[in-house]
């Protein structure tokens, strides 16, 4: 067989390997009603408006049928929610696809109402209830801002992987169908390379009496239907995090390869916040430095992909 | 063998197998600094007062020696957060030993600061914020109430079972050593049943190349060592839940057989929220019920917890 012939035998391999996913795990409670109402957000997007749909958090991996323990990973969702902020902030109307208990935009930049209320005495009989007198001009200037992006902003959670994977099948289906290239899909998820099948799931929460092990399953590769047949026209941006600084570009070129989707935003774990290189299928390499951290990285990301996702749309 | 020597040699392989778990798992960073906080904390209970430490929420089980991947259960420490506020009120000194990411106390009574505050126009020029007319009261009482106790609560938190176990272990030594009788410990959290040995764990990062297998080994039962060897003179409370209630008060009777500590709290998953029961190692059983949910149950629990305290209190 030629090179051509192995890579689309193996793509074949890996399409069965996604749909025997589907048919493992049953779909979120009320999805269809969910996709509907993420489908009437979508229809909102203006003619000259563009949607995005981020991905953001770790999935929960159950172990138990009857779930009490499950395996998790330690992504906060930092990333996607603070490129929520900056995608609405660009004119983006924003799905914000994330795990129940990860940051939220806006939330992210206030502490809980315990710490930034105090209780102070009024002019009149009874006390009264303010913000902290040095934590009010960035209270109210967050306020303002969640108040004026509340409109474009659907938030939808999930907690398991299953629920993860239908939605964004679901998802990524209606921005292609309603919005084709003026759609972008960023997948900064922290998916579980791993999950365990039903059938080596044990009905009931596993019993103290013996001693079981866990049997892994690997994840399917999902960004390679997500990019070739539920969203080929939308714009499709993947993240690679290594922790070896010298396979960093030859891993993200080769995911290009591999998944035929458009961009991919390669880091390095102890470096993310303040180096990051986007490398796109066009062969264009682009760095970005915020060597001071004095904005969010992603505000310079977000940038550069709101680029990119303009030229795309005009070539398409 | 008789009986007892049975049940002597099967104490002394218990309390083998919790030593084996301290070999295993290192202590935490810093912990004898926050140990000794904790004994100034402990130093601070008035002559008349007592302390008693919560333990709240669930442990999480690293599978990597380098963590990005873990085990973890479904607790929310609501019942823990709730149970510290009644604690305080009924003039406790509280510890609360509780997983990082679970519900703290008065906490939980607010949602966030997005939720709670809205911008609004002010006499002069510029924009106010304010709490929302609908949540003032209830938010001013909340603030009210944690400020007032706020001097009689340590909060400490844990991420992993090692940590938990370190820390119950060493505040638990602290409390009999200082207080004896005078201290409760309330063992509320949702320990994990079972962990993964250092020399069953990869160093790194599970790979997308292989799919492996978790070797999970049973977690200790600690509360054999915390009622008889590190607090033999403290009131030990611990939790039990079961789905079953024709076996739900044998089995908490077995317990304090096995463990020889002073209360089970006894409840059923599906009603836990509207009736426990008390079972005493003095044979004393009460039922508490709270049909309507006007109240959190926590309060009367608490309440006869602190009346049953003090009885003890009085015989030791």
């Amino acid at each position: 067989m030629t090179d051509t012939q192995n890579a689309n035998a193996s793509d074949q391999e890996d399409y069965r390997h996604c749909e025997e996913y589907f048919n493992d795990v049953s779909a979120p409670l009320a999805f269809d009603e969910t996709i509907s109402n993420v489908q009437l957000f979508i229809g909102k997007c203006a003619p000259n408006q563009r949607t995005v749909l981020i991905t953001s958090g770790a999935t929960m991996v159950p172990i138990e049928q009857n779930t009490v323990n499950y395996i998790d990973n330690f992504s906060t969702g930092a990333r996607g929610a603070a490129s929520a902020e900056y995608f609405l902030e660009n004119g983006y109307q924003v799905i914000f696809l994330h795990r129940n208990t990860s940051i939220k935009p806006y939330e992210r930049l206030i502490p809980s109402a315990l710490k930034v209320l105090e209780v102070g005495s009024a002019a009149c009989c009874f006390s009264t209830v303010k913000v902290k007198a040095d934590q009010f001009v960035k209270v109210r200037g967050v306020l303002e801002q969640a108040a004026k992006y509340t409109p474009s902003l659907f938030l939808l959670p999930y907690e398991s992987l299953g629920e993860y994977m239908w939605f964004l099948r679901g998802i990524s289906i209606e921005l292609q169908q309603i919005l084709g290239s003026r759609a972008m899909i960023y997948s900064a998820g922290a998916v579980a390379d791993f999950y365990v099948l039903q059938r080596d799931m044990p009905e009931h929460k596993l019993h103290s009496d013996v001693e079981p092990t866990i049997k892994l399953s690997l994840t399917p590769k999902m960004l390679l239907p997500l990019s070739n047949k539920w969203a080929p026209d939308c714009y499709v941006v993947s993240f690679k995090l290594e922790t070896d600084p010298s396979i960093l570009i030859d891993r993200a070129k080769k995911a290009l390869m591999t998944y035929h989707h458009n961009m991919v935003v390669a880091n390095i774990l102890a470096t993310r916040r303040k180096t990051v290189t986007l490398v796109e299928s066009t062969g264009k390499v682009i760095q970005i430095d915020n060597p001071n951290q004095a904005n969010d990285i992603e505000l310079l990301i977000v940038k550069v992909l709101e680029e990119r996702h303009g030229e795309y749309i005009k070539r398409s």
